[in-house]
């Protein structure tokens, strides 16, 4: 999409008149006063969260007590879920649960990838990027330390060197689809056929796309993936994970979290494991079920577009952020992380600047939420499904009025937002 | 205690006047018809949990946003809500965290215990019960085929066989408290003595201890510890369960689950892992919020009162029942399961009954609600923060009542629950 440079915010206004996604903001408990662009760290809250969350409490846990576990559906939630998030990934019916935390679904899928490979002895490095989501490497080190049978993890700087270090000696190659800093987006098609190719198996973390940019895991030839709920999905504050495995490694996959919930019989109390057919050998323990519910919610909402509807929102929303803070922030030492190009794009975009962490805390005092991550990058995050045309306007307007105005504090004391 | 046998309703009502912890009962929403006696797989709903879950929802996530992260203090939920569980469990401040689920903590602590145990090449065999409550063994054999260094699972029929199982060749003793079945509880102090002495480290389950029954960790002289906190601690369906480390194993405590919230530094963003001081090296990954928050609801009740004083009633309840059902249903083929002796006690009663599964249903269907766990087992939990003394009289006369007249349906299928 091209846009004028001399975009105005009557411009903006006009736009989101005729933006068909704008109805569903109404859908959302957004807080007066705040224009919310970390949707890419945790989602807003869709108004139904509440009744929900209610039911789950007074009527499922408070009246029906134990019996929940059947007439409430309890124990089949992290199927059901799994099968209403499958379309949005590109995944089928049976390929996805929601369950436990990304960085533990993670771990699963690290082993079961790891455990195809036990066949071939001489592939012993799991490969992914320096600039990953940190836990994702901690899962791999710690899985790497404890199996202790020579494996390592090979940090590459940047994808450009992604051909050098994927070959004859690679087990797993793990990269996040979406980086969390910079909201560079990978070709998910062509690195899982240049890993195929090459004997390795893909594992694909997408915390920053399952509900940000269309996903196509079948299509695209992934091998295992894992997200997260809790970001553009909407699910709530730590909402469980997902994990998928496609049908055609179900049969193979194992991974050492082998509790009752991934039993063939959970039931039978068998005093031996055997595991689940299909997607459930992925499950471990009880799930937390007032959480798990309310992510339902969040893909009510999904129900009721389409991932390229929200794709073309959600590029239309960046080009205008880039374009604004470009032209009404010039002269300003802003530096673009986030690619120009469309194609490798999320749906956050991150500049840096040198006192990025006043700048970013003086944006939220004037309520303006994006967040700050480590160097010196702020991230702003755009969710079709809340964001307008006209708040990405009114932020930048509050961006160039505090760095005209030198309004920030660069004494201010750092605290930790996830 | 000793209770004549010719107790009458009449006798209850006025133990239930004088029970100290009857004003506690107006703290759980107990739903009307219904004679609850399963607290010991899913804890009644404390009042409180309807208007913290609309505050976590409503405010904490709808309003304050990513912000809760530090206002609301998410971040510390896990080591704030371990340090008030600490006392229940005989722990010190810093000693727990509520976190994941009790099999994943499990995993952590069985890996950290074979971690300990690494320089001993000879300790190979983790040991526990055939009786355990399966996911228990489940994550053992999980966790010794995955590192597939001739670790292996040695099952004992019966305790009496802990002499001989624990050996110069045992690297950790696994045993649940107090069996999920048979409500029969084991001596920690008495166990771990002696697998101490050979050489054998401990992991205890505390599912069916935490406030159920007076649990002493560190004057026990347990190793590792893991719990539940949705049975008797009322922290609702799947709630987040907890690890126990104790301060002299925290030093060498390493386990493979080392996401980043278990680092030293989670929002520095280092490449590579460094645990965190202290107990905070058990976590992992990002917590269900809504889930964890509720917990603190149960523990606020335990605030109120004593384990010594929970025990008492504890005991009061569970040789009622046995003397009431042994006195009001002679003549019908039940066969108590759990132990007389009430140091060899927990807080649930199982009898047997040829036809246990149907009259469970009889039960629940007339509002006396226990559950049944194969072969044959009835199993009826008692609660002193919500059973009353006419509670147990009232489910016994409609037990006596179901089974004088064969009031119940042997043909009826059975589906789960937990």
């Amino acid at each position: 999409m091209t846009l004028s440079i001399k975009t105005t915010r009557q411009d903006c206004l006009e736009r989101d008149a005729r933006d068909p996604l704008a109805p569903l903001r109404d859908q959302f408990d957004l807080p007066a006063g705040v224009i919310y662009l970390d949707g890419n760290s945790l989602g807003a809250r869709p108004r139904a969260a509440l009744a929900r969350a209610t039911d789950v409490i007074a009527r499922e846990w408070g009246a029906d007590l134990i019996r929940s576990w059947n007439t409430a559906g309890w124990f089949e939630l992290p199927k059901r879920l799994g099968d209403r998030l499958a379309p949005i990934v590109g995944a089928l019916p049976g390929e996805i649960v929601v369950t436990d935390t990304t960085s533990v679904n993670l771990f699963k899928a690290l082993a079961a990838a790891l455990d195809l490979q036990r066949p071939h002895a001489e592939r012993k490095v799991i490969v992914t990027e320096r600039s990953n989501f940190p836990t994702d490497i901690y899962m791999a080190e710690g899985l790497a330390r404890w199996l202790d049978r020579g494996y390592q993890v090979r940090l590459i700087e940047d994808v450009t060197e992604l051909d050098a270090a994927v070959g004859a000696d690679t087990a797993v190659l793990m990269l996040t689809h979406v980086n969390y800093r910079t909201g560079r987006q990978l070709d998910m098609a062509a690195v899982s056929a240049m890993a195929r190719a090459r004997g390795a198996v893909t594992v694909w973390d997408l915390a920053h796309s399952a509900g940000a940019v269309p996903v196509e895991l079948n299509r695209d030839g992934a091998d295992f993936a894992v997200g997260c709920t809790y970001k553009y999905l909407n699910g709530g504050p730590g909402a469980p994970a997902f994990i998928w495995v496609p049908r055609r490694h179900q049969e193979a996959f194992a991974q050492p979290l082998s509790g009752w919930w991934g039993h063939a019989e959970p039931f039978a109390m068998a005093p031996s494991f055997a595991p689940a057919q299909g997607i459930a050998r992925a499950l471990c323990g009880t799930q937390p079920i007032a959480s798990l519910a309310l992510v339902e919610c969040g893909l009510d909402v999904f129900a009721q577009t389409s991932m390229p509807a929200i794709r073309a929102k959600s590029l239309a929303l960046t080009d205008l952020f880039i374009e604004l803070v470009e032209t009404q922030c010039a002269g300003h030492p802003l530096g673009l992380v986030t690619p120009r190009e469309q194609a490798q794009r999320g749906s956050h975009v991150s500049f840096t600047h040198p006192h990025g962490y006043a700048v970013m805390q003086a944006l939220i005092a004037r309520g303006v939420i994006g967040d700050y991550r480590e160097p010196a990058i702020m991230r702003f995050g755009f969710t079709p499904l809340y964001t307008s045309f006209t708040d990405v306007w009114d932020a930048v307007a509050i961006l160039r009025a505090i760095l005209d105005g030198q309004a920030y504090d660069t004494q201010a004391a750092r605290s930790a937002v996830t």
